[in-house]
């Protein structure tokens, strides 16, 4: 099993080059640097320009062969800290490598931007110099969940853009959530499920009801299928591939998903290792323990992927080491490489034009209009890996 | 280790009887009574009052010995389901085990009451049977989480009492949830966070960073000390006891760690008998993996607390086994047993007033009122069992 998504096409013969904010992140510039150098010694379609402080990353570069000829430094000496705020570094930021990164998107210089550092300064200069796509209320925060599905992986999103969503950004996380997992996972009709707490029709927020039955109506035109209600237990479920929320929700379920999992691994980690039988048993047991652990570990899914901006941003966990850094670089150039950006835009606005018309006033005979667009939003064959 | 928590003292020598709600859960009533007999087995100050269906009923009890003499039956006809309407409920209920188990309540023949049923159901038929509690706006219902603290145990809440909370219901849920966690672990000054999406304060909603001002202000008077905003990734930290967020977030944070862990142990399982060497391992690593399981065994920590009601009512989760009925059982005693509810209704009125006074008209010279009730709200001393 690879360590991200498998399943893309590459439309574009060319290499695709990734630009990388190489100062962000818990672990520092070589933890970064060293993710580009996997990513390279495994996938020869791809090129990198390094933002940062130059002094730092020269030789950092020199040290991995698989870096040469393919990589550009882009000297910017700012770096946002985690503590930073979004409006400060978005009025106070353009040196700062995160700038520099995403400006190489909006110039078109690279296909995708990844970067380890601040999310809420990430996604506060992507909007600043992407700008939304058309259509778009906010942009979403969508990160891969493990799953009990064939694919592996389920979606869920929003993960942190926005701490708030009303019905329509809620029935715009669907339709992004829903193109984002196609072009992912080869899924020609993802299905959509709305986070609440029950199942029930009567339990929930009111505008979480009003929201499923916009997304219910909008399914046709979305081209997913609208499971229902699904409630915190089902984020694994194989039978939804894309659940939506709001983002301050969102957060919660992924970071008490998050420390679940690293409780129960210290719980075994300690019982497995609490005297001289346990030590024995974890010797013997450690093959079957390391193949659980592979198939659980949290940085094979690393990178949150914006959705709704004119250009393609992977936010990587701030403490992701090389392992996960090239995990987040592997899905940038996959998204990248598949042309999705190209094709979630045309649709967007479409579907947009659409719901207003048959969602939101169903009477409307250009209810169908919202279909034009969207025949090229699955590719089929082969992964380029 | 316990099954719930330890450290609560009697200040009654009298026996204590629960009511239990014998026909809710999935389990059916054979699970509910033998979860009685396992908790009378062990506790010679217990007593119940089962209520639903003689006729199913008679036959269970006379099953278990230590039931005999301890136990009545009240007969009710009607159970309320699973995906019964709360509205429906309180409207059509009177003939309901439900509703008799938390009539037993109100007229004082049970110190507590406890059901496996329809969560939203009992919280609504206990609004109306029992009452709030003078100043509390909602009750909220606590969980305990797995903690990686001295107590082994976290509270949080609230957990699905209530979809919405405003600064001043998030108020209340830590005054109440720190007063609850003081009684169940002999803990004189709890520790409080606010779930948010991220420790710094210029993040999450307004009614978020007003409730952590309101949280913050009330300390002194409430007897917590507040840490401030906390995440996901903390609710098993050992830096904070009690968490307190809306119903909807905390009941999705609740589901989530359910789900991550029975994925994991699923996982974990397949892992284990995949080959010969796979259940080699599985056999002699069995008794620190039967170790981790009863240490992070769900069912231990089976019991949701209603809080801000004249009365103690302990929510089981619906599909819990005897084990799991046992443990709210147990749950409901220590509390009924502490006195919690009675020395909680005189704070939470004096605390109201103060809060009225201090915290939402600092001006006020009369801030101080709060602190008189507050005196016997910690008991010391063994444990019953």
């Amino acid at each position: 099993m690879a360590d991200t998504p498998q399943g893309m096409t590459p439309p574009h013969s060319d290499n695709i080059t990734i630009s990388v904010d190489a100062m962000g992140g818990d672990e520092g510039p070589s933890a970064v640097v060293a993710g580009c150098a996997a990513s390279a010694a495994r996938n020869p379609c791809i090129a990198f320009i390094l933002h940062g402080d130059e002094s730092v990353l020269t030789p950092l570069v020199a040290r991995h062969k698989a870096l040469s000829g393919i990589t550009q430094i882009a000297h910017s000496p700012g770096v946002v800290r985690m503590d930073d705020k979004p409006s400060q570094v978005m009025r106070h930021g353009r040196e700062t490598s995160m700038w520099s990164a995403l400006t190489s998107v909006r110039e078109g210089k690279a296909q995708a931007a990844v970067s380890c550092g601040n999310t809420g300064a990430l996604m506060a200069v992507a909007m600043l110099r992407l700008r939304r796509l058309e259509g778009v209320h906010r942009p979403a925060i969508a990160c891969l969940w493990p799953s009990r599905g064939d694919s592996g992986y389920n979606t869920l999103l929003d993960v942190g853009a926005d701490v708030r969503a009303d019905e329509e950004s809620l029935l715009q996380y669907a339709l992004m959530g829903a193109a984002y997992y196609r072009n992912a996972f080869n899924a020609p009709r993802p299905r959509v499920g709305l986070l609440n707490v029950g199942t029930e029709e009567h339990k929930g927020r009111g505008e979480i009801k009003e929201a499923a039955r916009l997304i219910a109506e909008a399914a046709e035109i979305g081209r997913y299928d609208f499971v229902g209600f699904v409630e915190g237990t089902d984020l694994a479920s194989a039978h939804v591939d894309v659940i939506v929320t709001d983002g301050f929700t969102g957060n919660v379920a992924l970071k008490t998903g998050e420390g679940t999992a690293r409780l129960i691994s210290d719980t075994l980690r300690e019982e497995l290792t609490a005297g001289f039988w346990s030590k024995l048993s974890a010797l013997i047991a450690s093959s079957p323990l390391r193949r659980m652990k592979r198939r659980m570990d949290p940085r094979r899914m690393n990178g949150g992927v914006f959705l709704g901006l004119n250009g393609t941003v992977v936010k990587s966990h701030g403490a992701a080491d090389a392992t996960g850094v090239s995990a987040a670089i592997k899905l940038a150039f996959r998204l990248a490489q598949s042309g999705f950006q190209d094709r979630i835009s045309q649709r967007l606005v479409s579907i947009t034009d659409a719901m207003h018309e048959k969602v939101l006033d169903p009477k409307s005979p250009e209810a169908a209009r919202g279909h034009r667009d969207e025949d090229e939003d699955t590719q089929t064959g082969t992964s380029p890996e």
